[in-house]
């Protein structure tokens, strides 16, 4: 009954209200060559959720729409047991190019790369070139815009746009048209360096080479945006204080989403629990002066947001590749003077709400005016401290060996709030000494 | 002398240390054929500082070099009194497309696109539109590898891939090859918007359409991998607490930034001062008992750091397009469930170490059992509405109108101390009654 079939747009349609099941199932009863647009649009974990709920002949055919990198990608999204099932669901030359590919972690060049690129020898002419891109253009190459010179030994000697080679005349060597200059990355290098490399020099497509200098496969600008979006969700993720979720929002499980944020929360309660050290080791100065007590959030509040700025742009300048771990010592400098500024003028503010909420309420006692010096001069401590710890944390998270975008903003807070709350009974002892304490 | 002359590996090598009138200045010693690729690479903000630094001739040289859209994004970079001169810089077709990019706002489509895309006539020959294609290859246009098939008011009818020309045989109409149903944005259309479309159907290049449906340009991916890295940073700094800086960290002078991070932390200040009016209502509490005092921190600091974790999720699932305003009532059963089991998981954590320290230290005196439970309790009320309070927020900004990245960690952990605190105090006032209070 072919009225039956769901149309592309019917499907996307319904496609937010339906369960992984009715997905899988849901792609039985459409129109194939009307949603093979909308099947490969799908994200990777979609699209192996729908292939693992089909029935085995269904599977073989939608499998096989896809590019070889999607196909690794998906095969490495399926439970162990079955990966092997759905490689052998390739056709031969296809299951030896994911076989290849899935030898690649996955989020390095090689992982991300297609093998199918168009190739051409340097010393064709520029016509015969054409017309053999033009075959190449009815195969399975990811692109024919950009072809790539290689030698005998497959190693790379240049690039060339058809565009290039459609306005050249027909008798000129590829030899004499193509760009030597070209620019590539090693198979084993970070995605993420990747989409920096393309992204700098505005390429449309990267050519990715192994260690002996062989060209292995090209990562065109489409894969990058992806790339790029997952790398900042990850990256704001942590620096919200918790694990990267793996999955889009509303498709995590309640289990997996409360496991990623419970391991950090745990970890920063356990660290924040040092305050309630600290604050014991000051229990005899708050009971004396309890005024002290009602400032504390508010001084190791202004550590934690100063100290959360100072991380965050630290932390997107590394990702961005403006700034290096070199650089740290310039930016110890910048962060100081930006943290004294801060912590002056946050500072002021405290003074005046201070000795205004005296004149009027008489809130603060008879020695108001040590107490507000004393939140004054812990508050420039305070900024300066948390700006300072903020800026460095990331560098030396990524000294350590980890990724310095966990330096989350939470983080900073729980380390600053309790080196906060030292340097505030330190100055109250200091300046309330044979007054309040 | 030639010899004096930079390279561009020689330029790029030095360029980091290079004050913007020296930037401008080194493009005088250069090859200029050399480094076009470097000029054309670096960022709008740089090509503006480079192009006023220089000398009127070598002005006109350099402005040429770039494509229409990148020329009106630098000459809204250069002050308004410098902006007629610039435009008059350039050849006069190439003015009027500039000025007619001017009018778009810089972040909508209209403004990202360039006017320079390949067009065919859908009664053209396939033979005939691929030898049209290739004289527009010679032009400027953005790319030749999509062309758009417009009826006689530049209305779109469809569009066809050089490569699917290519492998059709000659004597086929055009309209015969091409595809209708083309995917087009808005000429007003906001440019996160546009990547979010580019990115979810996976396409190189983008038509953009104006009011009355006429074709006015195309969106590439290359640009669009731009927009997302700028749009996560612009979300990043403001989720650390701040306004989204405008230039890279490094090239940020120290007044901007400061200016930049003051205005949200003294904020943020203002805000968190209410907690010393709420501590102060509980002055006669703390004094009564210390020990209350001690968990302060602790019990805040649970609090924000849990509201982070939310907001930081729900903005950027809304940044994704996973999450829309419709969504809010399934998210505050997800967030309420999700911050329920955190709760949980933080009390335990908390009565296990009070009740460890009591056995080993004696520090929290003969009640200790009353206030272990009383920090437990106000953990997981805390923690629960900490949680709730910052998925909501996002929505509650966005609501008003503002970007919901603006609801920063920073803001949501200020937001959640003060209520943070009332639990916590009438927790204590409920279970500690007749003990301690």
């Amino acid at each position: 009954m072919p009225d039956d079939r769901l149309t592309a747009a019917e499907l996307r349609e319904i496609w937010p209200v339906l369960s992984p099941e009715e997905r899988g199932e849901s792609f039985e009863h459409v129109d194939r060559s009307e949603v093979h647009g909308f099947f490969l649009g799908l994200s990777e974990q979609e699209q192996a959720a729908i292939l693992l709920a089909m029935r085995g002949s269904e599977r073989t055919l939608w499998m096989r729409l896809l590019a070889p990198d999607d196909a690794a990608d998906v095969i490495q999204l399926v439970p162990p047991q079955d990966r092997a099932a759905f490689l052998q669901l390739l056709d031969e030359p296809t299951r030896r190019e994911v076989a290849a590919l899935m030898a690649y972690a996955e989020d390095a060049a090689g992982g991300l790369m297609s093998p199918r690129f168009a190739r051409l020898r340097p010393d064709m002419q520029v016509g015969e070139a054409i017309r053999y891109l033009q075959r190449q253009a009815q195969e399975k190459v990811e692109t024919i815009y950009y072809a790539y010179v290689l030698d005998q030994a497959q190693r790379l000697q240049g690039v060339v746009s058809f565009r290039d080679l459609f306005v050249a005349p027909g008798d000129k060597a590829v030899s004499d048209v193509m760009r030597r200059d070209v620019i590539s990355v090693p198979d084993t290098l970070d995605q993420e360096a990747v989409a920096r490399v393309i992204a700098q020099h505005d390429l449309n497509a990267l050519p990715v080479v192994d260690a002996e200098g062989r060209m292995k496969g090209i990562v065109t600008v489409d894969d990058i945006v992806d790339v790029v979006q997952q790398a900042a969700t990850e990256d704001i993720q942590k620096l919200g204080g918790m694990e990267a979720l793996d999955t889009p929002y509303m498709q995590t499980s309640m289990l997996a989403m409360v496991k990623k944020r419970a391991g950090w929360l745990s970890a920063l309660f356990l660290g924040e629990m040092l305050t309630a050290s600290a604050m014991g080791h000051y229990e005899e100065e708050i009971a004396r002066a309890v005024v002290l007590a009602l400032f504390v959030p508010l001084i190791i509040s202004s550590g934690g947001n100063s100290g959360s700025q100072a991380t965050t742009l630290i932390i997107r300048a590394m990702a961005l590749g403006e700034v290096a771990v070199k650089d740290w010592w310039r930016i110890v400098r910048r962060e100081l003077t930006a943290g004294l500024s801060l912590g002056v003028i946050l500072a002021t503010i405290g003074l005046v709400r201070i000795l205004v909420w005296q004149a009027i309420f008489h809130t603060y006692g008879e020695h108001y005016r040590e107490v507000a010096a004393t939140v004054a001069v812990s508050l420039v401590g305070i900024v300066t401290w948390g700006t300072l710890a903020g800026s460095m944390l990331p560098f030396a998270i990524r000294r350590l060996g980890f990724d310095p975008a966990s330096a989350s903003a939470p983080f900073v807070a729980t380390l600053v709030d309790v080196s906060g709350l030292v340097i505030y009974f330190n100055v109250a002892q200091l300046l309330l000494r044979g007054s309040l304490l």
